[in-house]
Parts: structure tokens; C-alpha cells; sequence
């Protein structure tokens, strides 16, 4: 029973960059960890975070500057020339994305989504391949949504199990509803859609019922598990929701990503979450789930103050565009 | 209207210290700037940081070893040689805070509380005076705790204002039940006896139904409206509760701290925050209770993303002892 993960454990295992100050490059004299700042036209502030390995293997097209000398940066053009940014910086994304897949230039590109992430705080709309985005240190968006009933014998928690033939975590537990957040979607949008097409949810239920109850941010460094390159700085926002249910609704799979739904009591979700059953990003949202619903609590957890401030982590990039 | 605060305006005026790495001194080249680190026997992780004008005023002892030299230090020694390395720490920050209030070489120290806050992440207990623990840096830990109720016109909130004479933040709105955490309290007891003298909310319901909900965590320097010493570093944990009453629960003064409670509608403790009546600390976790309550949310709120990472900043200061 030794190797029993702690909550930390669980927690640091998403929050798993070191803390360097990333911002203020060069953070490591080495020159295969030194990082490019990601830049759009018409803003200083880097986006994203690119490998050196990452820079050297992807086949750049006319819109894009690469500078070697510190800061590194990689900067994109606007080849509209301020006529409409957004749609130039999406078709030159399109463009070395699309060469790169066809180059094969990238494990992490080996199965495109075709559904695209938004670059979070940037000034104008901009967005790109959802698989490509870690390669550009872009920060990810995923919402998930903790679905739990109230019955005699105490809370018990809609708990999937993950389908053995997905790309990333197979078989793994998971949240009970979770997606990655397209780029024309908010959130709460995403998770209306996917507690239906996950959890055969009836949308009136979510929408009447589903609340907004915080957002996790961590800084990951891509590893084994992910499918793709090692040591991407993958930045991270989970827009966590909760749902309480009447006994009476019941969780079905349906569009195939999940294989069963079990209702499991604390307990149960508690030693799961120990054995290491639930895909890594998800069992930050339990945790978060258990201190927000007095489970979990300074009193019984000797990390309960860096379990929080992993989990929250203030993120490299902008957050928020500059425009009021 | 224009001078309107927003949500996070409001976070910043307590996460008020720069983002700069202070556990790798020196951050700064200037002097006057340049922290001391505060180290306990045996243990090689700062607990503290202290203002070299702070080194410069405090009638040392000998149990203090004070060096000038990068890394700064003030090392407190063991003088019982480790038969009872706890009694000794405490003993020795018990003299040199009474004669520093004897000297009267702090403003802060003005008002002593005679009332101890823990060391928090120490290996053995230590403790000192409350009012002293921000000149060494350390870290506060507050509870605070929103008393609400559901009407049929929507939430209610329980939202108390201090009473004129108290030495901090005179007049500004609070939280339902907030205090400092005793040395020998969790922040549990500290809510339920807080409770009791600043809104006669009876023990036994509190203990039955109040709920834990998280800690936020910022790091705030020090200036005016707290009535001491500026540019002080101040490490905050302010450990969050719920409680949802009947509506025909009251709250009312006990103790005197308070001059009267009003039970308010989410808009009107909106406008009050918007318009910066709520004490500093106050604000965020009246935010982080909209914000886990869905009443903020990514879709109202454009800052949504950094104000959650700046409630939950990662202290400068260790917060889990390294013993098991």
C-alpha cells in the first residue's frame, strides 16, 4: 500500500513544469530547454512557448519570423496588414499546420481533431488545430462537470470509465462530463453539449440545473501518457461545473468515449483517486470537487494550502485581451 | 461612475506584492529592498522574510544571528540544543517582541493582541505575537465565512459592517464571521467560536451545517488602512466557509466588533464591492463566493482566468512540515 499517491502527488502530476519564471527568458542557459515566445502581430505578449526541437522541425511559411538570438522568438505576420488580422492569422496557422501534418513532422499531429482551440487573451479572435496546440504552448480550455446525487446513505459521484480505444487515457476513470472547449464555445456551452453526447444528460436539466464553480489552471510538461512530444509546456484552464441530480437520473454512455458509468460513494472515488484510476487531469477536478464540498478539508490534508495554489497556478500567458 | 472597481482591481488590493521570485534573494539590487531571510533551527527553508529596515530596528538578542552577507539571513538558534527546540523558539521571539514593544520601535506593534499566530509549515510548533508576525513575514491564517440564505426573491447574503473604533479598516463592510486563527486553533474552531461573539450564531448549528470550501492564498505588502509598518511582506491563507441558514436565522452583534448586519441581495453586495466598501480581504472571498456559487462566472467576468490564480498564489514560505 506504500505506493499509494497522495492528493499532492495527483495534483502535481498535471502541475508538472517546473516553477521557473518562463516569462523572463532565457530561464535555462541550456540550449535545448530555452524556449521561443509564440507572438501574434500588433501584441508583446508572448502566447505561447515553443521548443527549440519543436522550432527546428516545423517547416515555417513566409508568415512567420524565427529569431535565434535571445529572446527567441518565433513571430507571426499579419499578411492582411491590419485589414483582418484574425483571418490572416488563422489561414497561416491553417497553412504550417496542415504542412507539418502532411510532413509528418509531429507525433502529437498523427491524428488530427479537425476542431480547433482559441488563443485565450488575445486581442482579436484566433485559433488553431486543438492536436497542434501544445506545440505552440498554447493554453488549452476544457471544462468538466462533477455530476452527484444526494441519497440516505450519503453523496454518491457519476464516475465513467474511459473507452479502451481512445487515443489518450484509455480505460482510465474520468469526470463525469468533460470536453476540450472549442474555439467558438464557451464553457458552459461545451459542457451542455457534452453532457448530452457523453451522459445522455437532457439539456433542459443541465441548463436549469449545471453551475459555474471555478477554474483549475496548471502548467503541464508533456510526457509519456499524452500520446505526442515530451517536454511541451502545455498550459492549462479547466472550467469546473457541478450538477446535483435527483436519485432518479441515471448516467448512460452514448457517442462511445466512455465505456460504463459507475455511482460511487466518497469512499470508493477517495481510494480510486489514491490507486492512480483516474486520468491525471481529472483527479484535480475530484480533488477540487471534495474541497469545495468540505471533504477534503484543512484538517485531514497536510497539503491542503500548495494542493490549492497548484491548482490555480497563475499561467505564463495573457488571460485576458488588452481591449476593455 | 468611472472610478467603479473591478473584480480584479479588488484581488490585486490584496495580492498587492510584486511577482517576483523571492525565494531566490537577492530580487532586487536595491538595498533597500532586498529581504532577510527569517530561518528557524534546523530547518533551511525561509519562514519569512523580513525588510532590512526591520533587521535595522529590532533589538536583536543573542538568540538571532543577524548576517548582512547575500543570501541575508536572521537565524534563530536553538538554546535548549534541541531537548525543546518549540518552548525555546518561542521563548526567544516572546523577548525580543516585548522588547521591541517596550521599545516601541514599531508602530505595528502599538496594540499588541496578546494573542499567538502559528508558524504554519514549521517540523515542531512555534508561534508569536499576532500583530508581530508581519514584520518577520509570516504567514497569516485567517477564516472567514458567508452567512446566506434562499428566498423566493433569490440569495440573500449576511453582510456585516465593523464597528468605528476598531483600529483596522473602521466602517468597512465584512465578512458574515471572520478572525485571525489562533496559534492552537483550526480554522474550524476559529469559525465556530467566531460564530458565536460576532453573529450569536449558535455552536450547534454551525458545527452541523457550516461547510469548508477552500483557502485563498495571496501575498500583500503592506501600506495604508493597516495601521503599521509599509512595504512589509505579508504571506495571507484566508480558509473559506459556507453556511446556508433558514431565513429565520438572524444575525446579530455580540461582541462589539460589529456595528450592525444587513441581509442583502447579490446586486447590492455587488454594487458595494464595486464601489470598494468591503475591508480588503473581504472583497476576494465575497468574489471567490460568487464565483463558486455561478453567480461570477467566465462569461460576465473577462478577468475570470487571473482572478482565481491570483486568490490561490503560491507562497513564498514552506506551508506542509517535512515530517510525515
Amino acid at each position: 500500500m506504500t505506493d499509494n499517491k497522495t492528493n499532492l502527488e495527483l495534483v502535481a502530476a498535471c502541475d508538472s513544469f517546473p516553477y521557473v519564471d518562463i516569462t523572463s527568458l532565457p530561464h535555462n542557459e541550456d540550449e535545448r530547454s530555452s524556449f521561443y515566445q509564440f507572438l501574434l502581430p500588433g501584441d508583446s505578449r508572448p502566447h505561447g512557448y515553443i521548443l527549440p526541437s519543436t522550432v527546428k522541425a516545423m517547416p515555417w511559411t513566409d508568415d512567420f519570423v524565427v529569431r535565434h538570438e535571445r529572446p527567441r522568438t518565433v513571430q507571426l505576420l499579419d499578411s492582411s496588414k491590419g485589414r483582418d488580422t484574425s483571418n490572416a492569422c488563422n489561414a497561416a496557422l491553417k497553412k504550417v499546420i496542415s504542412n507539418a501534418t502532411t510532413s509528418k513532422a509531429f507525433k502529437v499531429l498523427a491524428s488530427p481533431l479537425h476542431e480547433d482551440y482559441r488563443i485565450i487573451g488575445a486581442n482579436y479572435p484566433v485559433q488553431m488545430e486543438r492536436t497542434a496546440s501544445s506545440l505552440f504552448g498554447i493554453a488549452h480550455r476544457g471544462a468538466h462537470m462533477t455530476v452527484y446525487t444526494r441519497t440516505p446513505e450519503g453523496m454518491k459521484i457519476w464516475v465513467p470509465r474511459r473507452a479502451p480505444n481512445l487515443f489518450t487515457y484509455p480505460n482510465k476513470l474520468d469526470t463525469t462530463v468533460a470536453g476540450g472547449v472549442k474555439a467558438e464555445h464557451s464553457p458552459w456551452e461545451c459542457i451542455v453539449q457534452e453532457a448530452d453526447e457523453e451522459a445522455s444528460l437532457p439539456e433542459s436539466l443541465v441548463r436549469s440545473q449545471a453551475r459555474s464553480t471555478g477554474v483549475l489552471t496548471y502548467l503541464a510538461k508533456s510526457g509519456q501518457g499524452d500520446g505526442g512530444e515530451f517536454g511541451l509546456m502545455v498550459p492549462d484552464c479547466i472550467y469546473v461545473f457541478d450538477l446535483e441530480v435527483a436519485e432518479d437520473v441515471i448516467c448512460k454512455p452514448k457517442d462511445g468515449e466512455v465505456k460504463e458509468f459507475y455511482l460511487w460513494d466518497v469512499e470508493s472515488v477517495k481510494a480510486a483517486l489514491s490507486k492512480a484510476e483516474f486520468k491525471t487531469n481529472c483527479a484535480a477536478v475530484m480533488i477540487d470537487f471534495f474541497i469545495r464540498h468540505g471533504i477534503i478539508t484543512d484538517e485531514n490534508e497536510k497539503d491542503y494550502l500548495e494542493i490549492m495554489s497548484r491548482m490555480h497556478r497563475k499561467l505564463p500567458v495573457p488571460t485576458s485581451s488588452l481591449s476593455a
